[in-house]
């Protein structure tokens, strides 16, 4: 089939959507179907990390995209336009075939599979050295940004070695030894002397050291705006940034805390002035954090916040022609699927807050009226009576929900069983999956890059395509 | 990276695992890494289908080979070969982001989204030719093989026009007059005189009309090995084809059916001799049963036999340098995933036989104990007494379990998130997801393939990959 006949035949007149590219807005026109040179060196490389991505959360946020807004979403329009190199991923672990986060990073990072929980520090306990380290000794400028904190498992992979991924006061500490040129994301309570245990002033020892630090969205514009050389220190709130729907209809939110396109921007503004070329990791943290709670208006929105960023990502690549992106996820979570009508899919458009922010918001003294309202007020759906107290039940008698993601024991898995009834996804766990995922590569040097890699093998592709060291 | 480093550095020794292409033995050779060119036309098409293959069946029927035979898939061979062309499929249907099979059948065989239940009659109440009968009238030789009815939705939506995917009965009939070069599969109901409604002895009609029959695996030997040049019928059982766990542990379904590999080793002698070329649909039908069913058991073993089938496919078209192997599935179902422990997950390696062979085997006359007995038989897994009850619950009392893929309503769902505290796997849903679709391309013209479409794309892909007109 010719191009031609393909983008007519291609035509999502069923799907309401006409098929247009995001980039032609970015990049002033549609990208060429030419295959960049599958054996040239990129100077550049952005590595991006939608975590915890099931293929469900890649395609229902297409199909939001397509029925939101009358067009592809970024990554599917890539493919579309046929300009990328595709593969599968194997995300195994070291001792699991479901891997979590810090031994995927690590597996990028370091070239070695490691034991879940761990960063950089092999079974047989070497610690292979994290490649941005490798990629700073040789010159480059490097950085990580993220939505979660800036210490957490997929930044630090490429950056630390460290037996614990928990560790993430001290590796506070190691990044500021590390002086790497950007780094950017949540995770204020590590840096700030009242709310480390320790009491060390870690933003004042960047800020000493030489650093420009920015803790709201303002300074981080102002320090955009400023165009130094010095290395960035972007934290701008505790845990986690808000998830993007929520951010997206509060404007304290807006104001204080930035997308993260806006922090790759900067990023990339910013390190592309080394002369040797950049080295950045961006992570949308929180599309994996949402499926943990299994909450679809978080997940999707912050997908497509990530997408944002990746458009950010290949509008520079387009331009620069140096630069390789990467895009892809650590694992699976989840496995959330649409099982059911259109027109339920299609209340997610109206969604304006996700269902942590419903549930963060309930007590105990509410009543089942008020939990309706909140629902209806947040996502427009009226769920029923019966359910409104089942979702209160779990506010006056123990929660039973815990582990990593829930702290504070909100119902969330109660809460999408309910919305299930009203949207049509639904959700296989509220763990990671060993599903082998989506990679895909856009750039200089795309070719490299296999139709079936392990999650290791991408250390040696980053390698190679920068004509780096393995050493 | 260069292939070579590209296979040292992939060598899976973390999973335990050396990596051999199942090529190795059926070509005595490694595939070569030498894309097929982009613009050759094919002679021959084989369209492979697991139907309702959500992307964690692909994975674990992938880490189900590597654990027990210690080398990838096939599919996967495949993609680590870096021999074929990738996409992901937007499955969507006329009327639905979940499409049902025949809606997904008739996109690929019309060319045309049509509503779900429908065989290529479009909402406009148009019917566009099926594909078969574009190709039959082209010359070429044409047949579908599955492990279901050969009535049913998946071949139906390549050759007939039918207001209803339901009307098996009346598209048996139709098939006699299409008089297409094989068709072979399950479903004798719609065959056989005492179990059809109107009495009809469709088996006859196609004996007379000379076709060669074939009802056991002995007689599709043996027609085999007659060579004559007369369209052949298979019709091997009552419903689906045995699913492949159960029939490799049963002497007598391996006796009286073939396996799918078997029956598609047939077509592709039979329909070669076509001058003119052939063209092939097949499905395995089952992997979608399963995942209905929520059956770990019968859907990774149905998707290894399939694969199976693929093998057969890829060394036909590797041989031959004139075929088009494209593989895919018509819309995810269920989103399986394994969500635990790689020792769980092994288990599934001892499995002797299915959750359908076992609920079919309970009655209300069990013990509790018996239960237990039978799960650990098929399985190797001791469920607890209070498992077994919940079980047995379902035989004694009123069954809620229902639909079309469950006519028994036997407490598949139940025995699954029992099963799931054993296994780690777990599911989504009992049914069809929106997800975009794995598809690849192998062979002749398998560049025309682009990294994302529509399911109707490959209708018109396939007409110009062997120059036949649309019309």
């Amino acid at each position: 089939m010719k191009r031609r006949d393909f983008f007519r035949n291609a035509a999502f007149t069923a799907a309401g959507a006409a098929v247009l590219s995001p980039f032609e807005s970015i990049a002033g026109g549609r990208h060429s179907a030419v295959a960049h040179s599958a054996d040239k060196r990129a100077k550049n490389i952005i590595f991006m990390v939608s975590d915890g991505m099931s293929i469900g959360t890649l395609s229902m946020a297409n199909m939001l995209s397509e029925r939101r807004d009358g067009k592809l979403s970024t990554w599917m329009s890539l493919y579309h336009a046929g300009t990328v190199q595709r593969g599968l991923m194997d995300t195994a672990s070291a001792n699991s075939l479901v891997t979590d986060s810090s031994a995927a990073s690590s597996a990028w990072g370091g070239g070695v599979r490691v034991n879940n929980g761990v960063l950089n520090v092999a079974p047989d306990g070497s610690k292979p050295t994290p490649i941005l380290q490798k990629f700073k000794a040789a010159g480059k400028a490097v950085g990580c940004v993220t939505t979660v904190p800036i210490t957490h498992a997929t930044p630090a992979g490429f950056c630390v070695n460290n037996d614990s991924r928990s560790a993430q006061a001290e590796i506070a500490l190691t990044y500021h030894d590390l002086r790497f040129d950007v780094m950017m994301g949540g995770g204020t309570e590590f840096f700030s002397a009242d709310k480390r245990d320790d009491k060390v002033d870690v933003f004042g020892k960047f800020a000493t050291s030489g650093f420009q630090v920015a803790k709201t969205r303002d300074e981080l514009l102002a320090i955009d705006a400023g165009g130094k050389d010095a290395p960035i220190l972007g934290v701008f709130h505790q845990d986690g940034l808000p998830y993007a729907l929520d951010r997206e209809h509060d404007e304290t939110l807006k104001k204080e805390t930035p997308s993260l396109a806006e922090m790759v921007g900067t990023a990339i503004r910013h390190l592309k002035k080394n002369r040797n070329g950049f080295v950045l990791q961006v992570e949308g943290g929180k599309v994996d954090w949402a499926a943990h709670a299994n909450d679809v208006g978080a997940l999707l929105y912050d997908q497509l916040a990530f997408e944002e960023a990746l458009a950010t990502a290949i509008a520079f690549a387009e331009a620069d022609g140096d630069t390789l992106v990467i895009v892809t996820t650590d694992h699976g979570n989840a496995n959330p699927g649409l099982f059911g009508g259109t027109k339920n899919f299609e209340r997610i458009i109206d969604f304006k807050h996700t269902n942590d922010w419903v549930l963060q918001g309930i007590d105990r003294d509410f009543t089942a009226r008020q939990v309706i309202e909140r629902i209806e007020h947040a996502q427009g759906i009226v769920i029923k009576a019966d359910e409104a107290i089942r979702l209160l039940s779990h506010y006056v008698t123990d929660r039973n929900e815990d582990g990593l993601y829930n702290p504070y024991k909100l119902p969330f898995a109660e809460f999408a069983e309910i919305q299930q009834r009203y949207t049509a996804v639904s959700w296989a766990s509220t763990g990671h999956s060993g599903d082998h995922v989506e990679i895909a590569a856009y750039g200089a040097g795309q070719g490299l890059l296999k139709p079936f890699v392990r999650n290791t093998d991408m250390h040696y592709l980053m390698l190679e395509v920068t004509g780096v060291s393995k050493g």
